[in-house]
């Protein structure tokens, strides 16, 4: 496949991406036209999707990013990576999340499935 | 999706079975008659592929067995669980991997990506 880490950066770069026209752009550059994600709480299909899906959870996660926070596993068009948000002064919930994709032949991505590692915990 | 204990027991049952007749049948009890398996070293397609695959890792490495070694984590048809093998006087080798699954609607998988997240030391 090609390079898995561009692949990875440009995706968590969609995710992160505050400015609404550049997050349209830059999920459309991570993702095929009828790319996927889905974890147990949030699902996108095809760009328009997949951008208010982010959209939503900026807006639920306000002023989270998310860093690569492990090595990024491949073979064949698989790629699995572990990544974690929030756990600072500015942004205290803290959220893991490890994400298994599916590569397609351009080099973007045709699905996500997602899992949620940690996860803030509920409001007392 | 079925109990995703049972999914993945009776997978890791296959795996474990020494016996080739009864491990010929725990396969077409863990996967679905097209269920796959792939990883960066081995894959199987179907329940003789799969068996014979299973069969090619016993003989590799001798003795071990596949033990659980993660919650089960499961949201729509996904699953994804880790297991150890080895890391004992009898079986020194240690492997540890994490499967991604994907369940089909009669319990059985469909298919498994694995990734290794630790395996032996190449020989000195």
């Amino acid at each position: 496949m090609s390079n898995a880490n561009e692949v990875v950066v440009r995706y968590l770069t969609a995710w992160n991406e505050p400015d609404a026209k550049r997050r349209r752009e830059l999920v459309a550059k991570a993702w095929t036209d009828d790319g996927t994600y889905v974890d147990r709480v949030r699902e996108g299909n095809g760009h328009d999707s997949l951008d208010a899906m982010i959209a939503t959870a900026q807006n639920h996660f306000p002023g989270h990013r998310l860093h690569l926070a492990s090595g990024i596993e491949t073979h064949h068009d698989y790629v699995r990576f572990s990544w974690v948000a929030g756990g600072t002064s500015e942004t205290p919930l803290y959220i893991k999340g490890t994400d298994f994709a599916i590569i397609a032949a351009d080099g973007r991505i045709k699905s996500v499935v997602g899992f949620v590692d940690a996860a803030p915990a509920p409001a007392a």
